[in-house]
C-alpha cells in the first residue's frame, strides 16, 4: 500500500463529484446521489427522489445487485459494512483509518469474503471469517476449497465453519462483538458478505417479467419484453451457452458487454449479445481460483451425463525454476464426449488454463478436442503437454 | 542457478546411460549412440553403424532436424556450438565451465538465439547477437521485434544487425574470433543458430515423398504414402488447421502429440492428429512473446484477405499493482470476418492471450466471436474488458 488511504478517499470523491461534469462535454446528463423512485411509463417520464420528473423515450435499467443480510439484530450498527457499491468501499476505508481497526471479522466464504480476507491481512488486520457451511467458496470441487481454505490458514485468518449468526453487539475491547451459535467474537470491523440479489424493485414496480433467477428478464438485444425498457448488469439475466438456460451472474465483464449492445440498439445500430459461459475467478493471497462451464450439479439439470475427473499437474515445464502445482478438473457430458465445465486452482496459470477452456466452451468443443488443442509451448510457460490435454486425456479414458 | 554445473552433466549422462535399462522393463529395446544407416524395406530390416542388423514390421521415422551451418570457415572448430539436441546442451555446458567462458557471440536471432542470450547473460558472459536482418524474431510484427530488441539491450546484449559471417579463426584476448562484413569480434563461445531443416536423410534414401517444406509427408494418422512407414515429430509435415496447408512447425508439444497418434495406430487402435494452429512462444528475459496461426503474408498466400490492428493494452486491470503494458496484434479476413492470427509481446500475459486466441483458431471462430469471448475476469487477472476483447473490436471496425 504506498498511498495513504485517507488521499485516495478525497481523491476518489472528487472523481466522483466530477463525474456529471465530464459527461456533460458529451451531452449526456448525469446526475449523482439521485435515486429513481418510479418510472411512469404511461407518461413516459420517471419520478426523482428529489422531487423532479424527466421525460424519456427508453429507459435502460442497470440496478445492479443488493447485498443480501442475515437479518439479525444490530446488523445495521456502525462498523457493520456490506461491499457492493464503490461507495461502501470509501465508507469502508474511511472507518479503517478512523477507528482504527485491529481485528475484523467477515461473515461470507464467497468472493467477497475471500478478496476482503486478503485486504485486511494485507493491512495487518487479525481477520476471521464465519461461514454457513464447512469449505470456502462451493461453487468449486471440495478438493479445490480445501486448497482455498489451507491458503487463508496459511495467512493467519481464522475460518469457524457451520456458522449461525445471532446478533451484533457493542463490544469492550473492540468496537463490535458477533454472536453467534458457536459463541461470541469482538472486532473493529465487521463484513457481512453471504450474498447479493439482483436490485429489481423498480422493475417489479413497473410490472416487468422476472426470470427464475429473480433477475429481469431480457432479450439478445438486452431488451425487456415492455417496449422501450431494456435492461443490462447485474440486475438482468443473460443466456448461457452450455446450459442453454437464462442465468443471472452479477460480474462486471457481462455487465459491460450488455450495456454496449444496449447502447448501440438504442443509437439505431444491431448488435446481439451473444450469451455468455460462466467464466470467473478471484485471487486469495497467493492463488488464482478459477472455474468456467457447469459443475456436475448444474450439468445434471441441465440433462447432460456429467463424468468429471480432477488432476494435479504443473503451472510450467516441471524442471523449470518457480514451477508451481496446479489442480485442473474437467467436467464433460459422456453421452456426446462435450467438454462442459471446467474448475482449476494454483499459484500460477489457473486462470490461462480457464480462459482457454471458456473459449473452447464457448465454441462448443468436445473433450477431445481440448485435448488436441495447439498450444504455445514453451518451458517456462507450460510442459510439452499441457495441463488442459493431460486431464482432458484422462477424462477420455473415462467415456 | 543453485547447482554445479559439472555435478548436472554427470547426472545428465548417467540418466541417459540409465535410458535402455529403464525401457527394458517394458519390453522395448532402446539403443543408444546408435546410428541407423540404411532401411532396408525389402528385406525388412535396418542396418545399424555398429554393423548390426535389426529386422522390422514398422519403422517409425522421428528423425527430428538438423542445424543449418552458415557454411563459413573455421565454423568447425572446437567452441563453435549448435544447440539441437541434448547432448549439445551438455556440451555448452561442458565448454562453459571449462574453458571458462567471459564473453559470447551467438549468430541468429530466432528463438534460440534470444533464450540463448538470456541464458548466457545469467551466467554474467558479456554477450552479443550477430543478425543478417535488422530486428530479431521475424516471425513476429516489426513493432514486436523492436520490444524484443529494446529489452535485449536493456540486460546489456550487444545486437549486430546486417551481418554476413565470414569466417572464424583463432582468437587472441578470447579463444574465438568471428570475422563479418562489420569487422571482427572475439569471445569464447560462438553459438551457431541460424536455424534448422527437417532431418530427412534416410526418408531420401528410402525415398520417401517430402512435401514442399522438405519434411516428410504424413496422413492424419503419421503415416507416409509408404505401407508400415511412419514419421512424426520436427521430421514431418503438420496440417495447419487455418491455412489448409501442411506445415512444418518443429516443436515438442507437436512431436509428442504426433508420436502418440503414431503409436496407438501401430498398436492397433485408432487415433487421429487434428492439426496444428501454430501457437508459438518464447521468453526472452523479463518479456513473453507469443504468436499463433497466421501473420498477413501467410494469409495472403493461403488466399485469405487480411486486415491486421495492434493494440497496447494493460495485462491486468489498469489500477492494479504490478500492472504491465501487453501488445496484442490481431489478422483476420476482411471477407469472411474469420480470425487468422495473433501475436502478443509483454512482460506478462501474453502467452495466456495467445493461448485463448489459439483455441479459437482451432475452433474456426469469428473476431466476432473473439469480441464477445467470456473470460475470467477479475482485476488481478485483466481489465473488465480484456485486451483480446478490446483488439478484437477495434479490428471489427475496419471490416
Amino acid at each position: 500500500m504506498p498511498y495513504y488511504i485517507g488521499d485516495v478517499i478525497k481523491e476518489e470523491k472528487k472523481l466522483i463529484a466530477r463525474t456529471p461534469e465530464r459527461f456533460r462535454e458529451t451531452g449526456v446528463d448525469v446526475r449523482i446521489d439521485t435515486r429513481v423512485e418510479e418510472v411512469d411509463e404511461k407518461a413516459g417520464q420517471v419520478r426523482l427522489s428529489d422531487g423532479g420528473v424527466l421525460p424519456y423515450d427508453v429507459v435502460v435499467l442497470g440496478t445492479g445487485t443488493t447485498p443480501l443480510m442475515p437479518g439479525i439484530p444490530g446488523e445495521d450498527r456502525e462498523g457493520v459494512f456490506t461491499l457492493k457499491k464503490f461507495t461502501d468501499a470509501l465508507r469502508i476505508k474511511a472507518w479503517l483509518r478512523e477507528v482504527p481497526c485491529r481485528k475484523a471479522i467477515i461473515v461470507g466464504a464467497g468472493f467477497i469474503g475471500m478478496e476482503m480476507s486478503e485486504a485486511f491481512r494485507n493491512l495487518g488486520i487479525e481477520t476471521s471469517v464465519y461461514h454457513r457451511g464447512t469449505l470456502p467458496v462451493n461453487r468449486w470441487d471440495p478438493e479445490f476449497s480445501q486448497v482455498v481454505l489451507d491458503e487463508l490458514r496459511r495467512h493467519e485468518v481464522g475460518f469457524v465453519t457451520e456458522t449461525e449468526t445471532k446478533a451484533v453487539e457493542a463490544g469492550k475491547d473492540h468496537r463490535l462483538r458477533l454472536v453467534t451459535n458457536h459463541g461470541e467474537e469482538e472486532a473493529d470491523i465487521i463484513l457481512l458478505a453471504v450474498g447479493i440479489r439482483p436490485e429489481v424493485t423498480l422493475a417489479r414496480q413497473m410490472g416487468l417479467p422476472l426470470g427464475k433467477t429473480g433477475a429481469i428478464q431480457v432479450n439478445f438485444s438486452q431488451q425487456t419484453p415492455r417496449g422501450g425498457v431494456y435492461a443490462v448488469g447485474d440486475c438482468c439475466e443473460s443466456f448461457h451457452r452450455v446450459s442453454g438456460r437464462w442465468v443471472n451472474i452479477p460480474l462486471g465483464d457481462i455487465a459491460n458487454k450488455q450495456g454496449r449492445v444496449a447502447g448501440v440498439n438504442i443509437g439505431g445500430g444491431a448488435l446481439t449479445f451473444p450469451g455468455i459461459v460462466g467464466a470467473q475467478s478471484f485471487k486469495v493471497f497467493d492463488l488464482e481460483v478459477a472455474a468456467t462451464g457447469l459443475d456436475e450439479r448444474e450439468a445434471i439439470e441441465a440433462g447432460f451425463h456429467p463424468v468429471s475427473t480432477l488432476v494435479w499437474g504443473n503451472a510450467i515445464a516441471g524442471p523449470m525454476p518457480g514451477n508451481r502445482k496446479l489442480g485442473l478438473k474437467l467436467i464433460a457430458d459422456r453421452a456426446m464426449g462435450k467438454l462442459l465445465g471446467a474448475q482449476a486452482v494454483g499459484e500460477m496459470g489457473a486462470v490461462s488454463r480457464i480462459n482457454v477452456l471458456s473459449c473452447a466452451l464457448w465454441a462448443g468443443l468436445s473433450l477431445d478436442d481440448a485435448g488436441w488443442l495447439d498450444l504455445a509451448y514453451a518451458p517456462p510457460f507450460s510442459g510439452s503437454r499441457d495441463p488442459i490435454h493431460i486431464t482432458a486425456q484422462a477424462l477420455r479414458r473415462q467415456i
